[in-house]
């Protein structure tokens, strides 16, 4: 009989969660939030990480494929990084103005990615997408946003849908959707309101959850950028998610176009917190007009941490790394299934693959093949892109697909009618 | 001859900072929103911070009390804190999960804070207004919020100016304006808007820039927690600034009334990286259904940290630690003024005193005794209030006010035609 994890202390702790948390675990990280189904196959506490796995309450050691949903790119503690965010916090972090450091990221930053000719740094993701359409706004005086129907940029009111909890009609009043990949539709929406749209913001590609991930059509960014051009539209990506695992150049150069301003976070500093938003000269003015600003957005420790994550990145040649372990996990989880008569469709960037068991309509196989994953020691979940990072080892990936096989095994024996014949 | 500090290696950074950096140092902590004036005798950056004291790239010691505009509660690099920084780093950070320690936190902000039943996590001042607000939008199906005019709650666009870079006209459509201190004026909104105001915001006191900061009026507070009582308002606290420099359970509770949300964020881990949301029972369900998250917000490491600043600040007594600091440094600066014929109006709570030079009306004279100061070695801003922290020392204090001295005379002999007779 196979030995499977349990998670009695995750479980004994969220008792005690639910009592003084808002849904026990708040946020995308929540088991409410339901990306852990069936619960009981999950941990919802993680005790340590090192590397490319983590512990959970009960002492269970996973192979993460989540990455704490991006920020994990290095590998968890990281030395090079961690030794330069404790060198730098020996000398101050939150201080009265800011450490040179500031300086030396943004030079790096301008030197690495290919549009940018400044940086301005934050703390979340939603601050970057939010500063750069207020610097797009200011820029151009307009006030509307074209937006890809299904794509995230946060949670700031804009950015939600509609009859969202707490979202007004008049936060998302200048909001203009298009669909992905449907240039025809900007063009359209760009005609119809001539004059008023502020930017384009989008992803690199659609990497959406609940389905699976489109990278773009041939000439599609090429034509956006012409349009954009055409109607003085500001070109927002949103790399947040994407940003250094595709290329350090930026995503954008990855699919060969040049936005005028690039969001970045989870990977910018191996999970120290700090964002950044970059742009092209045009909009330096802009930016320097609108007020943005918090309490910690000169810390100096996750700046230094920052730099030496590129610096790692560069060295390891990260993204292509990273690209060329997701082709070889997901070759051989394809693999796996299809002995097993299951069909697994894997989507988006390799570095960043989405996965989905095509047997059936609904997600039930792809859960259960989570489940039993997590049962035994492999972290991946159901409906989100997952993340590589570099410390990935060909022991780990070996480790994963046996999992993956018995896991496969358990998902056809439990839904044997919806196997291929 | 008096041996007065220089600048050159913040300035030569600066020249490089411009190139790659919109405003060379963006934000609050940026020269270019002028409160380092005349910036000559200012410096840039900071290379490192002990204590009541930093350090600038030239080598110029500082005793500060601009304490990182806050978040400096108990003395940078506070060695309780650090260490469980350090200890929790060493697990993990930035993880898939949460660790355990987001339910100890919450424990202790439940325990701590008057009000308390739930506390939600997130990483700026402005992400907890917003979502506070969110929360009293969902919990209430209203719109209109009623704000303190001068009042500041982070750069969201709800929370800016009418005409600021990049801020609709849509975007402040539903704030409601009072004057501080005017609960008629509140009454008359809520009456004219009824039914549809969801929630009253405001700081506990009135401790906005370039103006006396005010204490509530008597009665001020209970008469507006009877309003919202009335009209179903919800009341939030925007306790950012104050939070734990009045009182261990809360701003309200010094003030003696019961908000229904409180925003939490620099006092709160000593310049770790958090800011928190507490609640009432009432707010809960309503808290849970609004979706806000991002990429950092499950970190351990701050949480660790704001864990041991809550325990040390116990310990200390800090705020009745830092109110008393202030009342000794602020009655030092009155006498050193009143010497040179300076009338030194003091306002605001003495842990965030607000201080002014009353022989002129514009802010020449307070703006030169900043400088002066700046120039001998004490951190003052023209401004905005200033802060306390715990480590400050007698020795501090007597520097201080000696230093005061000069920088008065300095700016007594600069402008005897102000003086006081």
């Amino acid at each position: 009989m196979e030995n499977l994890y349990t998670n009695i202390k995750s479980r004994d702790l969220f008792l005690r969660a639910v009592k003084v948390l808002p849904t026990g675990i708040p946020g995308h990280l929540g088991p409410v939030q339901s990306q852990f189904i069936p619960t009981s196959a999950f941990p919802f506490y993680a005790e340590r990480a090192e590397g490319s796995h983590f512990w959970d309450l009960d002492g269970n050691r996973y192979i993460d494929y989540m990455c704490a949903y991006g920020p994990n790119v290095l590998g968890y503690n990281n030395e090079a990084v961690e030794a330069a965010a404790r060198e730098q916090a020996a000398k101050g972090n939150c201080m009265p103005l800011p450490g040179r450091i500031q300086v030396d990221l943004a030079e790096k930053l301008v030197n690495t990615i290919e549009i940018a000719d400044w940086a301005f740094f934050l703390k979340n993701g939603g601050d970057a997408t939010t500063f750069a359409l207020m610097t797009a706004r200011a820029a151009t005086g307009r006030t509307k946003v074209i937006r890809i129907e299904g794509g995230y940029h946060g949670v700031a009111p804009w950015t939600q849908g509609p009859g969202a909890a707490g979202v007004l009609e008049t936060d998302l009043k200048e909001n203009l959707m298009a669909p992905w990949n449907d240039a025809e539709a900007v063009e359209s929406l760009m005609d119809a309101h001539r004059n008023r749209v502020a930017a384009f913001i989008a992803t690199p590609y659609d990497h959406r959850i609940f389905a699976d991930n489109q990278l773009p059509a041939p000439g599609y960014w090429q034509r956006i950028r012409e349009l954009c051009d055409k109607h003085g539209v500001v070109l927002i990506i949103d790399d947040v998610r994407a940003g250094f695992r595709l290329s350090m150049k930026g995503s954008a150069h990855y699919f060969g176009f040049k936005p005028d301003l690039a969001c970045y976070c989870k990977a910018l500093a191996n999970g120290h917190n700090i964002s950044a938003v970059v742009g092209r000269e045009s909009l330096r003015s802009a930016a320097s007009r609108v007020f943005f600003t918090g309490s910690y957005w000169s810390s100096a420790v996750p700046m230094a941490a920052a730099l030496a994550c590129l610096g790692e990145l560069e060295r390891l040649k990260g993204p292509e790394l990273m690209i060329s372990l997701g082709e070889k996990v997901t070759a051989g989880l394809k693999t796996a299934a299809e002995k097993e008569g299951i069909d697994l469709v894997i989507s988006g960037v390799p570095s960043m693959f989405y996965m989905r068991i095509a047997n059936d309509d609904s997600l039930m196989m792809q859960q259960e093949f989570c489940a039993q994953c997590a049962l035994r020691g492999v972290f991946f979940v159901s409906h989100h892109n997952h993340f590589l990072n570099c410390s990935l080892t060909d022991d780990d990936i070996a480790q994963t697909l046996e999992t993956a096989a018995r896991a496969f095994k358990a998902v056809a024996e439990k839904y044997p009618e919806n196997l291929k014949k």
